[in-house]
């Protein structure tokens, strides 16, 4: 029977190994449910042209795939790097029951990655962001939530 | 020629349709350059068992599809309602130049979105989030940040 830390280093060898076959940044992340590895991950960003192609997206996204679900309850994900907001919100809206990792994300800064600017910049109001913001037509947005509220045949998540 | 209230109104269109077709969430996004709309997104999270296909972030995929990039240099994103967690942070990976959104984090709790419960969360020091996380092998992890620090072929981003 694999444990955490068994389960951890199989995430920390496909980081490696990433990084070996110059595929992308050093990055790996496996989703464990019932003691088994359902979906494996690595950062892609560069090979394949997505930003959004890091690790723990990868395999969420698998994971999703192979248990035909949108969420993961009762699945844990390791992770070798402390997600970025943007690993992190998704591992929220797929609800695993526990996350793992290993690398900080000061540890990931050291070596020139955006998580923890990206981590400073949602938590401060949008007048104060580095990236341009505006908000538009929002009465008009409004209705598609109006819709959404009174649709019958809508799947909630 | 299309201005910003323009783009934001196909943004919105795309939402609603795809709550009228029962596709997904009340949600969509355009990404714009040089005038020119290079990219769409809609939500299709339940449709396609995809927690991360929220329009930002499928608008974002295919925007780098079209330009053969992973960088929105010189693009504006449109999106219907402001990015979640994981979408902002996908934003922030992509660095297109600006961001228009029309409903607001609050307007998407107002309908039983987690948009606001997973900003809070994310701001929290992690001992006091409600999702279970735990550190594990920082040292052996840390392996794969030295050998991406000594790599020479690698692509940074």
């Amino acid at each position: 029977m694999m444990n955490e830390e068994d389960f951890m280093k199989k995430a920390i060898q496909l980081s490696i190994e990433n990084v070996e076959s110059g595929n992308g940044g050093p990055f790996g992340a496996v989703i464990v449910k019932d003691g088994k590895i359902i979906a494996r991950g690595v950062n892609h960003v560069t090979s394949t042209n997505d930003p959004t192609a890091h690790a723990e997206v990868v395999a969420i996204r698998e994971a999703c795939k192979t248990l035909n679900t949108f969420q993961l309850s009762g699945c844990e994900i390791y992770t070798s790097c402390e997600p970025c907001p943007m690993c992190l919100g998704a591992i929220y809206w797929a609800r695993p029951d526990k996350l793992f990792y290993a690398n900080s994300k000061e540890d990931a800064a050291a070596i020139q990655f955006d998580d923890q600017f990206i981590y400073e910049e949602i938590a401060k109001p949008i007048s104060e962001r580095k990236l341009f913001t505006k908000q538009l037509l929002r009465t008009e947005a409004n209705v598609a939530f109006k819709k959404w509220q009174e649709s019958e045949h809508k799947t909630e998540y």
